[in-house]
């Protein structure tokens, strides 16, 4: 269909009608369906049931001889650091293996950061006049909470095609020692699905910062979240952080949530081996270690790194059909024509989608009235203000097939009869 | 025997080198051998083995349905919230059960009270020129670590016999808003094996205090660690405090470390509806919630408190001949009068010996220099200094009955000499 702006008023107004009567019908149907959260479906949870039984009352020696269940190992199971080092392509010795939350090792690494010198710090962050974090958008709704949690005032860069608008960072952080650090999620980027290119990587890596205690928070959550068989390459920062000089600027974040179990996997967190005997020494203050047991069922049921993306292809075979049916329904239901623009992720957890600018919120909202909850609209900027309110996230991992195709249809729907509306409105209608 | 002192300089002399031939024996033995930390032994931890298989690939599903491996529930199962309240006489809605780390727990807590305000709070405690914390002594090294991490002036509370000195107490927070807690451990106390009278809770819960937001960090580690069958009672902070009009003074802490698995089990913080609100509202910021399926094998294993309970009498079974296997040594090789005197705990897990002053850093190196680690001299009190350098902390669940023998007899050996070589150096022998 060409664009609604080419339609006559006649037939624009018989189209909304017909889009009218659609949702109403939805209406009818009383659904109570969720998109919003990126949240791993049964069958996906199903793949890690060996996880719950792999242990047994006389396995819980770590390789070597360490009891699981007792008091100790601040930084994790030797073994379990060995294969999360893989997953990160870091060595060992640049990692800690923690519980079950990547989310908790970055708010705490804030409060950290905020209270206590880092390495590179000149004074705590708390006791400066102002912090800020560079928050590329859309983004993760979580990273910004930490922010506005914290008093961290953020401020909006956008994304290019392959990245970070680098030459905004790069004027921003040269010119402002405030601007202590910088949230990426760097591969299938929640919700762009971006993976950084190795420009965006080096170019990171190498800016000068006027802050000498700058730091990169690189949530890379979805490592290994793969949808196809040709999945893609992310440079690895720590390599390029210390390789331009600044060892200590990035910390890498990543869990099983969405390998494992969400509530009952494990996060780990790389950085320079300067970073983590600081990170370390913190964390004796605040427990005597990670629940090794659990560690230990992760080294039992996936084995080792090949074991793991193993795995991820059972999940992706599970969700892939899930976005490949969400893509189709925006394919054919969005037939207007530059009525949206989506990604077509190739790994990750969500389908990014822009509507026309002012249509977000009313989109959701009807949605919500017609039983589908998304993201809520604005969620993935900085403060939930998207300045173009343009701005859908799509999480379709967690509902069936079935019912992903309701969703998707009543969210196509909503678009479609918003864009008419606001059309009409215009023409005065 | 006698007093030292009446013991005429050559029988002194001739006693000093026994002792020190002694010593020499046992150095010659090459003993490894660790008292230092209240760790649970093997025989412990194999009272809970049950618990690491008791899930299984078909049961993962909490009584109300949720999926234990997915995430959500920010504040713990309801099954499991239900058991813990009952652990702490509270009520579920006055519960979050968390972790495996109730340090954790009162670590954040402190650090949240630092960069927010608590309910009470006119402001963040970090934005106050000073805050002091009471630390009734000795006590729990931890505690004391977590103040000094977060540069918290410490101020020493003497313990009298049923708990710390409350006229010092009172008067002291009475006159000064800056301090703004107490840290207790209030039943079979770290390391004095004191529980708190009830005349002691009432005037806790009680007191007037300058800070409105005066708070009691109760960690109730050892409220079912009972080495009797006459358990002491502790009176209800939580009610007393409410029927005090102080309602939101306590925040209780517990764990299962010393039930179930020091490495794997849950932690708990009970305290007002309105804290609890407060501090689930915070706690969403850093989490999407503990590991539910660790939560669910507890119930599974323990079932209810009654299992619990008697869970807790095979561990008292195990632990209490190594209880009075070092008290008896005391008794028999501290034979000289008045060298030393100790606690004989109903409950809990340590022994709290004192020196003459001025002996317990020289005992502690010259057992180490034996082979027997205790916990260092001092670490019992605020900065690592114990005014009278008397105070030594035995923890003697962690060693075989064979080599607790052999730590004990050492540990009264080096105490026999180090008072006798005291002796001799007053005379100028």
């Amino acid at each position: 269909m060409a664009e609604l702006q080419t339609l006559n008023n006649s037939d624009l107004q018989e189209y909304y009608s017909a889009l009218s009567y659609n949702y109403k019908e939805f209406q009818n149907k009383n659904l109570r369906l969720d998109m919003s959260r990126g949240k791993p479906c049964t069958e996906q949870l199903d793949l890690s049931l060996g996880l719950i039984d792999c242990l047994s009352s006389s396995d819980y020696l770590a390789a070597d001889g360490i009891d699981c269940r007792n008091y100790g190992g601040i930084d994790g199971l030797p073994e379990i650091k060995k294969l999360c080092a893989e997953i990160l392509e870091v060595k060992p010795t640049e990692i800690i293996v923690d519980g079950n939350s990547s989310l908790t090792l970055m708010h705490d690494l804030v409060a950290r950061a905020i209270l206590h010198c880092l390495p590179d710090s000149e004074t705590p962050w708390g006791k400066l006049p102002k912090i800020k974090f560079l928050c590329p958008s859309p983004g993760y709704d979580r990273h910004f909470a930490i922010c506005e949690y914290f008093g961290i005032e953020m401020i909006r860069i956008d994304y290019l095609s392959d990245g970070p608008d680098m030459d905004q960072v790069e004027k921003l952080v040269a010119a402002d020692s405030a601007i202590k650090g910088i949230w990426c999620v760097p591969k299938y980027s929640n919700p762009t699905g971006i993976t950084y290119s190795d420009a965006i990587v080096t170019r990171l890596a190498k800016m000068s910062t006027k802050a000498p205690d700058f730091r990169i928070f690189w949530d890379n959550a979805y490592a290994l979240h793969h949808l196809t068989d040709t999945p893609d390459s992310l440079q690895n920062i720590l390599t390029a952080c210390q390789k331009a000089n600044h060892p200590n600027r990035c910390f890498i974040f990543a869990s099983t949530s969405k390998i494992s179990f969400p509530g009952a996997g494990i996060a780990m967190l790389a950085s320079s081996e300067t970073n983590i005997a600081w990170l370390k020494k913190q964390m004796l203050i605040q427990t005597l270690g990670p629940d090794k047991l659990n560690q230990l069922r992760h080294i039992r049921f996936f084995k080792n790194l090949s074991g793991i993306e193993n795995h991820m292809r059972r999940h992706a075979a599970i969700i892939k059909p899930k976005f490949d049916l969400v893509l189709n329904i925006l394919q054919t239901q969005l037939a207007v024509k530059n009525l949206c623009s989506w990604s077509t992720p190739q790994g990750g957890y969500f389908i990014n989608l822009n509507t026309q600018p002012g249509c977000a919120k009313k989109v959701v909202t009807m949605a919500a009235e017609a039983g589908v909850v998304l993201t809520s609209a604005g969620a993935t900027f900085p403060y939930g203000l998207d300045p173009l309110d343009q701005n859908i996230r799509i999480a379709p991992t967690l509902p069936s097939l079935l019912d992903l195709k309701q969703a998707a249809e009543l969210l196509t729907l909503c678009i479609n009869l918003i864009s008419t509306e606001e059309e009409l409105r215009k023409r005065g209608l």
